[in-house]
């Protein structure tokens, strides 16, 4: 295989490798069956960073041409006997960039970031010990969970644990957590009983749960903008009608919120209200009072996701404070600080909406698994979650810190005061196109398309404070976005 | 309180309990917020067994009447201010019994059995000691997993293992697993290699997930009848269209599903091919072969549950053997043989599929736990789970025999030839009657309208062959069945 690859060209070193790719494919010069190149093989081969190789690749797998076999390497799939299914094709246009004149470079078809490709990132916490700017998670020595460890192999050993292993679980989640789940909650001012609280894996189980058991198909459900792009796909994939509601520092734009209310009587409202992601706003008490006002006129629910809040001050303003979880659902999880692999996570919800809730947990996976929320239980009671959480606020102080210079050395401005764990800034080009270059350069970045539910470009992207305090990276960053300069 | 219970009444101890109940906080003499008696001192004033009253107090929370409080007891709802919505109202209704006649006795309003009671149902494997007729599960010394505790052990010990349990892991699921099972599948003839494999949280979790991502609502959907209630509710849920198609031993009825075909164009057949829960049958080869036939023509995909796998012949025919993963889709799990609280499942599709159902995974819980999809790995490929499934077969294959000679001199018959884990009798009167009376002597059995997708009341039942191997439970329902005879 010989393909010339050009360092000048408007198409990234990935896009040109892929489409290369992709015509001798189509062409049939690459049969179907047969086997790629390794990654190292082909990296060596065209000279280029095997990270331009695997993302080539990657494009590859999301057009449906190749598929990958663990250990074995990727093939081209036999793509006319096997070829997609009218619907998935439907839903492969409808995520198409929608505004193409912002994306002049002309990402391949079927390139398009996607929901899973979203998700898939979140996963890449550091490529070749190299950390990821746009990671989704805390690095991992900081996470080292020894303690929980420990814990688990408590509640793993012993005649009476190992009985309790081989029963279903109660439905609800393991009393004992959700007893210590229920004092941390009234700890930072939400009055929930143990009997409102139902344990989840992770939050993103409580809120696809929410969803269900709430939403009907076609229902108009508000979210933040911008916001997380897998609570959009979550409810464009149950076919729900979406309505972005603009997020500022101190809560939504209520204007946006009325309109909607008047116009299109929406059922839901879900709101990451303290350190929201990417911008690491946090609600005010007034914006919160407004926000249970309308939520009261207009009969719809406000689902709370605190999913940061393990890394947030205790006594940071809650809908489901001033609520006392009347017509709010509050949804938390330990994958920001724990374990994300273990899938901890739960919701409280008002009374009369508990059993409708636990049926559709039962009717997704049954039940959770007991050993881990005990383990996790057990260290919630020791204190041990707390003094832990404590460290991480420490360390993620200093990591903003030098995060943020960094940050704004290399040209970047800040969109919301620093705060959290993400910083929301803008770089002044498409991220778009820079997430492409920066792959070849082996670094993932999380770009603004990921957090607008149109997915358009923008020139926002969201940093990891954690993970961006290399030098290294801004360097790179900074030779990449004059490069951009200099072609645009 | 003092209610007085007539032994001879037509409602069963349970029914007259629950009704003088929910009579007292209609008439607010037990007003919102009270406390009602424990269930010790409930049956001690009442003179019945503890069994009744739980019976009774689940009777009124599912009437929405009474709310329970872990460690605190059973309080009155505030049910004025906390009215059920008007959506849940309307579910309600719409799975009472339909055919009244045929339950005369009567019971209560919202007493019906609903999908979540049934799946509660099968969390309760023993009561007290006493073994349970209607359990879902295999007797918990049978399943004791000392191996799996032990490999768990292993997984989460050592610095690397440790280090992965930081990450999110996998989103198809551990590799070592995925491997491992496509091992096992191509020891029972089906084809797959790892990356047709997504593991899910049980068997559960991978048959929401294929009726997600296939399926929209309005969808019509071909089940089993007589079948697994819960995979009606679920489908319900989602606002398919339920279409049963009644199963013999060789397999469906060819011409209800050839009418189905040419009236409804149904989307999916959701099939337990092998030992068939409840009656126990196993398809045959030409069965198979005919479904797939008609799978071809009419352009459905066959769904086949194989939970039952580990307790059945390798050798069994399955639609998924025959059909190469082409139009079908492979599930299973290890609920039944090994810690059904960890929830270990797993699904095998067709290539082009993977990618839509890993999406909806992602959506679902992200990721699945990687140190329990570990150790089963581990466990499988030393071999310890064929071994311990053999024991099992063993056991089950005497209990079997035992619980067959009881059953039959108890007056029963078997609609099914017994095989498996559960046997479908006929008892000679309703069921679902039957079902009250033995609560009150403290047996939960599985009636037949568990299992049908009417929810219509039967003389049917599921026994459980582990589970009704004691002398004693015969007697009382010998006792019980005679009464019911002299009231009819």
């Amino acid at each position: 295989m010989s393909i010339s690859l050009s360092r000048q060209a408007a198409l990234t070193l990935t896009q040109q490798l892929a489409e290369r790719l992709a015509e001798r494919i189509h062409t049939r010069l690459l049969p179907a069956g047969a086997r790629l190149p390794s990654v190292r093989e082909c990296a060596r081969q065209q000279g280029v960073s095997p990270y331009t190789v695997v993302a080539a690749y990657d494009l590859l797998q999301a057009q449906g041409l190749v598929e990958a076999r663990p250990q074995r390497g990727f093939f081209v799939r036999d793509f006319v006997q096997n070829p997609l299914p009218a619907q998935e094709k439907k839903a492969q246009a409808a995520i198409k960039v929608d505004s193409t004149q912002e994306a002049p470079q002309g990402l391949a078809p079927g390139s398009r970031i996607n929901a899973s490709m979203l998700i898939r990132g979140m996963f890449v916490e550091s490529v070749a010990g190299k950390p990821q700017p746009g990671a989704g998670v805390l690095p991992a020595e900081w996470l080292d969970a020894g303690f929980l460890v420990a814990a688990m192999r408590k509640v793993t050993s012993g005649q009476a644990l190992r009985e309790s292993l081989v029963r279903y679980g109660e439905p609800m989640g393991d009393s004992s957590l959700r007893e210590a789940l229920a004092r941390r909650l009234q700890r930072i001012g939400i009055a929930a009983v143990p009997s409102q609280i139902i344990t989840t894996m992770g939050a993103t189980q409580a809120l696809d749960i929410v969803s269900r058991a709430l939403l009907q198909p076609g229902d108009p459900v508000m979210v933040e903008e911008p916001g997380w792009a897998v609570e959009y796909a979550r409810l464009a994939a149950m076919g729900m009608r979406v309505l972005p509601v603009p997020r500022g520092p101190e809560g939504p734009d209520m204007a946006v919120m009325q309109r909607y209310c008047e116009t299109m009587a929406p059922k839901l409202y879900v709101s990451v209200s303290v350190l929201h992601n990417p911008t690491g706003y946090s609600l005010s008490a007034a914006s919160a009072h407004e926000v249970l006002q309308m939520a009261q006129r207009y009969g719809f629910y406000v689902v709370e996701d605190d999913s940061y809040c393990h890394i947030a001050p205790d006594h940071a303003p809650r809908v489901t404070v001033l609520d006392r979880l009347q017509r709010s659902i509050y949804i938390s999880g330990f994958a920001k600080v724990l374990v994300p692999n273990w899938r901890l996570g739960y919701l409280a919800a008002p009374p009369d909406l508990v059993e409708r809730l636990l049926d559709t947990k039962l009717l997704s996976t049954l039940s959770t698994p007991t050993p881990m929320e005990q383990a996790l239980a057990l260290c919630m009671e020791q204190g041990q979650l707390r003094r832990h959480a404590e460290r991480l606020r420490q360390h993620l102080a200093k990591a903003r810190t030098r995060s943020v210079a960094l940050a704004q050395a290399a040209g970047c401005r800040f969109v919301a005061e620093p705060a959290g764990m993400f910083g929301w800034v803008d770089t002044g080009v498409d991220t778009e196109v820079l997430t492409q270059h920066l792959l070849d350069e082996g670094y993932m970045i999380a770009p603004g398309a990921m957090f607008h539910a149109s997915r358009r470009s923008s020139t926002c992207m969201r940093i990891n404070f954690a993970t961006t305090q290399d030098a290294a990276f801004w360097r790179v960053f900074e030779r990449v976005v004059a490069r951009m300069r200099m072609q645009a």
